[in-house]
């Protein structure tokens, strides 16, 4: 059983009939909804909740993070970025969507801005699977489309060591890293294009069958603890 | 002409003779002296300086920046770290020495904790290249000693992106990443394992090459700023 | 002075109105012209030649060998690519176009089949800049388009360690890593999508500079032999 | 049910007391004997057996290759070497030990010459696990040490996108990547330095749990066929 918490900062979502026409009770409950299955423990949380939706407890029991933020990052407070670093760290999970690409956790996980180019036009997106090795890609069809979604374009300044996994054509003419696999620590990480709030993505078949192996895929990393950091004693008897 | 700014936390270097001894004048003073010449213009920055040494102003006209702290990087404010950050993701280029391998900064650009184990013992390192393209290893043997080092050993968790450079023996039975190139956006980043403060390391010929290989790579970054992020037209015109 | 042969197979070229339209006198003739400058001296070398245009000689005194095959790859014997996969490892620079990618030495640089989707349908290719900061992106706008193109799409099965400069769109719905940099031993590598013979993209500025920015990057790769490879006593006197 | 096949040259095994002391049935049946278990279908083949031990058959039904060879590389005839690589480019794993580093297929699947120092002066290795994450370390101590092995160095001249498991320490001085997970195309390949005829490593637990995970590792990848590469219709029909 996997124990998947999913993050939303549900913000101009619940009151704004752009967004509730897709996604009435928010986008966290759109994600749940979507990739429900036996083997996932499906949590809320939100940044209006006590402690940013986040108590410690709550991080420790979470073996994937979800998360979806967009025009509240800066309310999410430097302490408890940390905290979810260290479980990443740790070997905790995170599946970071659409504009969490801009969150405080994704940038520090990266050591980038993670900045992009961006248009809402509601264009057409056409995703590419281009690693179909990667257990993420396990399912999908070679290509699907979106008929609409938020235009995310190159260059994407994240970590070089981002593994592409899919790759994204714009109708209006960009073309973007859109499905990226990383590793920090134990912990693995997936971040995923689509999501905008005023457009159906995350009601997409595909789209919820890559989030949910994104979890999967996500929840396999290792969950060792580093060793002591001092070895006071030499292996070898002749060191000195 | 590169210039080039020298930080030290200069904490318990100036009144221990276990590191006059080596350092008369501060470690930041024996790299400045070590690495001097005609491309380079060298300035140092001290922890107790105002504003911990690195006013904006220094930091905007610092073309690549030489770390050396130990004890008191959580004396480094946040808030300063994310401005270095910043200089980095445009273009400045950082050099980072030894027990720099736990700063803020340092983790920050890698995205990990950047642990490893180690051991005071004044054990020999030898230093192999491993990449002998790589321009930081310009000029340097295949292999050369260190007669007394701090033992540093793997796992050493940083990006898994850094490319290593030189990779280091150690009497008492240690290997280790001693010498990895990162780049973070526009940014340059170099660390290397020798200088401990109780070591001459940073007098030693071999080291102090490699120190101004990596700073001269360092400053060769791109300046480049990313463009405009919004995009509002999309290129193609039957894009909508 | 940077010695660069310019290989073609040169066939169903000279003699074909779709090619000699654009390239009368060959592509190679064309791409010669194209990125001629005092810094580079150019020779063509066709399939036809004697010994298939590249003697060890003058495979000796190339600093860069450009590349460009379609139809005859299987006409390459396999000892002339073993030799010239030898220049690369022992430093000579290796520029790899358009239908390049299914040839014989890219295929053994890469270890991988290099196999891509494609389409011949004269479409639109727009071509993004992803690493702004990479040397064979100097002076070059952040995107540009060919107005026609052979289509190229991805999974393009190249090694993972292949970094991507540029990107490409095309109107038809293919997204494609079109700019890669590579490093085999001693050897830079830069495959560089556009060039097909009945499209003009050879006399094109922005892909001229691209090639002669990838030349000169290429040229500058590290000329070190890899040094006796025994090691008959140990460094450690107490080694056994 | 991993239908593994052990490939020997096994050319100056069963005559020479050096080696049968410890391997008195030849590498291969070590290795056999040494990781035999439920899930483990294992197959012997050596160099002298008909079609070099290889015939399309039993290639066609083998999931994971492990290759030793030392003295006769140059005998496996490079029509067969290219057969092995479409196996592994269509989803075979391949698991090369110890001087099989020089083998041709490792060398084409890494586009470079694998050279490396040696010495054979049957030092002490100390082998420690860098990247814990990797299934291949599962169930292995941080460090562990052989007696006597042959020495292997740096530079290690492999594809850098090879991904270092395991890291070795030698009495003698040097240092080596010894570890080394690699991906081309579906194929995983792991590479592991023990294994000298004359030094019993081959009988220890460590290395022998290491060759099983690296079996099972390597069992783990991909299928799927590349799909039909030319893709005659714009799927965006505005294509053209």
């Amino acid at each position: 059983m996997i124990n998947v918490t999913v993050w939303n900062e549900c913000r101009r979502q619940l009151d704004n009939p752009a967004v509730t026409g897709f996604y009435p009770q928010g986008i966290h409950q759109a994600v749940i909804d979507g990739i429900a299955a036996a083997d996932l423990h499906l949590t809320a949380a939100l940044l209006d909740d006590a402690e940013c939706g986040l108590p410690q407890d709550l991080l420790n029991q979470t073996d994937v993070l979800v998360w979806w933020g967009h025009i509240a990052h800066h309310e999410v407070p430097d302490e408890l970025v940390y905290r979810i670093r260290d479980r990443v760290w740790n070997g905790m999970g995170l599946v970071v969507l659409h504009s969490g690409h801009y969150s405080k956790i994704f940038q520090l996980l990266n050591g980038t801005s993670c900045r992009l180019h961006w248009r809402e036009a509601n264009e057409k997106e056409r995703i590419w699977c281009i690693d179909p090795t990667h257990p993420v890609a396990e399912g999908l069809p070679e290509t699907f489309t979106l008929k609409h979604e938020e235009t995310y374009g190159e260059p994407f300044m994240i970590a070089p060591d981002g593994h592409t996994v899919f790759q994204s054509w714009f109708k209006g003419g960009e073309t973007f890293r859109s499905g990226v696999a990383l590793q920090r620590e134990n912990g693995r990480i997936f971040y995923f294009q689509p999501g905008h709030e005023s457009c159906p993505s995350l009601l997409d078949e595909n789209v919820l069958k890559i989030i949910g192996n994104a979890v999967r895929w996500c929840a396999g990393s290792s969950k060792k603890p580093y060793p002591e950091m001092c070895i006071p004693k030499a292996f070898e008897n002749d060191g000195v």
